[in-house]
């Protein structure tokens, strides 16, 4: 039996709004073999997005991440200013609009009223729940969020934010549809302002601020911090999975010796969220059903060599670099 | 004139612990060229630490990091039990004791009672400052925190934690240590619980539980929404520069459009620490001294590149482990 991702092909999308978050799901769509059709009012965006998408391709074809041929993955995009054209035809439609809530609730209307019974109609809203953008259409159980990040033929999360109205249906088909595109969707089990992703960039970010706000280290130092340090296990591994390798033990164990500090530089900022007994206990079970603690210290071996393949590439994009600007002052 | 960093070569560094961080930084040590006493009361430890060196040492070689031979370096490394023959002769001496303040406090009585006068004390401490571990030194000038990755090999960063007692020579001098050894050391302007590197995390990783426990999202979902999307860009960016290329206008532009989410996204979680005209003002100020707005564009398309070079790492790592599946499959 053929995985359900393989049944979704040559599908037609509908992208309302050509900025930059538009024409990189144009790249997306159009590389995973549908149809596209990105709109938007002003002509100028239109060529802008055309201009810069050829651009990605070809970046694309020189870091050996494109499958196919440019133009013929160019040809399958096109560009129109009419909003019923972009989305009349359209399986999917992806709306790529300003991050404002009183621009989006018109435009949802608009597009619902030109979209096929049958499509999804999706939001890319980075903080604003479907909840609020689309719960006054007729249709809103085929509406959700689906976030990706910034930009999307680059970074392969999406999340799939399904309202109440939402049918369920709808988000796995709509999870099935970016998988085949090559994406990693995830289904964010309620709606929340600001989803996982935002929740978590938020944390960090007040922290950095607060931290910049009281001296304790400048904007730089901080970028550093996050550059030569946490962000290069976070990019192979996400926040659970590096203290659950950190710390002998595991996770259980990391909660029971950083957990109090944790706690009390949390106070500092208002927060009272303790990691109880009965939580650590929910978070372990979960870690160890995927990495048995017999298997944790191959996997600390492997995260070691995950590091050290990183650094390679580091080192390797360092020298590319510093051969560029050689080449530029002697040209 | 040579760099300062050049002259700090040939010194003797004393470890104090063996274990997997006192390991990890006899390498950084040897490396760089240093005589390395590592002490641990523990001889099993000893051995241990010795094996874990040996192997790192192998692996750096196979991933092409290692400069100079194996055994050159391998035998830079001493393995004592007496703390006094670890500290007596050392130029730069590192405590990585386990992070108990209560067993930290002595250890450091009995290392400034064998050091040399004129040696720089530090300690790995993830969360406890000197204040707290070392101010009751009669030598406590000479006396600071230096908090490493795990592991410190394969991680840049190290935070430069000076207690208010701190001579700031002995911190610039311990920067130039650690920056000789090919580390990127921070000096933390100013002494808080959980330094930057830790506060960041904590940040992270309560907003992560707090995610888990509402239900939003399962463990491995929280850790895939990071690897597959913030952590690629935090990897060579760092969370200030992403949002100032993430949004036209830069930081100031992204405070004004996201801050308010941001704000009540933190409400919810007790936090009340406002992005002020005022904070968003001097924050900027920093980062448009970094980088021109001018050169923003160029800059948002050096991210793109960057993300493809990962993405390009991140396909061919994965095809390696595939291989090396089938390959074990088959044998």
């Amino acid at each position: 039996m053929p995985a359900p991702e393989a049944s979704v092909r040559n599908q037609t999308a509908g992208i309302v709004g050509a900025g930059s978050i538009g024409s990189a799901f144009a790249i997306v769509f159009a590389t995973a073999g549908h149809s596209v059709v990105v709109q938007d009012p002003d002509a100028g965006s239109l060529e802008k997005a055309q201009a810069r998408v050829a651009t990605s391709l070809r970046e694309l074809r020189e870091f050996d991440l494109l499958e196919g041929s440019i133009e013929e993955i160019a040809s399958r995009i096109g560009y129109v200013t009419d909003l019923r054209q972009a989305v009349c035809q359209a399986d999917f439609i992806q709306e790529c609009a300003p991050e404002r809530l009183e621009l989006k609730q018109p435009l949802f209307t608009e597009i619902e009223r030109h979209a096929r019974p049958d499509a999804i109609i999706a939001s890319s809203a980075s903080a604003i729940p479907a909840s609020q953008s689309m719960g006054h259409l007729d249709s809103k159980h085929r509406c959700l969020v689906c976030h990706p990040g910034n930009p999307p033929y680059l970074i392969p999360v999406i999340e799939i934010v399904p309202a109440p109205f939402t049918d369920p249906d709808i988000a796995e088909k709509a999870r099935q549809f970016f998988a085949a595109a090559g994406m990693s969707p995830i289904i964010v089990r309620k709606e929340v302002e600001g989803f996982v992703f935002n929740r978590l960039q938020g944390a960090m970010l007040r922290e950095a601020y607060c931290l910049f706000r009281d001296g304790v280290a400048s904007i730089e130092e901080i970028d550093s911090i996050v550059r030569e340090g946490l962000g290069m296990r976070w990019s192979f591994m996400g926040p659970f999975e590096t203290v659950d390798l950190n710390t002998q033990g595991g996770l259980a164990s990391h909660a029971l010796k950083m957990g109090p500090a944790y706690a009390r530089m949390g106070k500092e900022r208002g927060q009272d969220d303790p990691w109880t007994a009965e939580l650590v206990e929910r978070a372990t079970a979960e870690r160890r059903a995927a990495l048995p603690i017999d298997d944790w210290q191959a996997r600390t071996e492997w995260r070691d060599r995950q590091l050290m393949a990183l650094l390679g590439h580091r080192r390797r994009m360092a020298a590319n670099q510093s051969t560029d600007t050689a080449a530029k002052a002697v040209s």
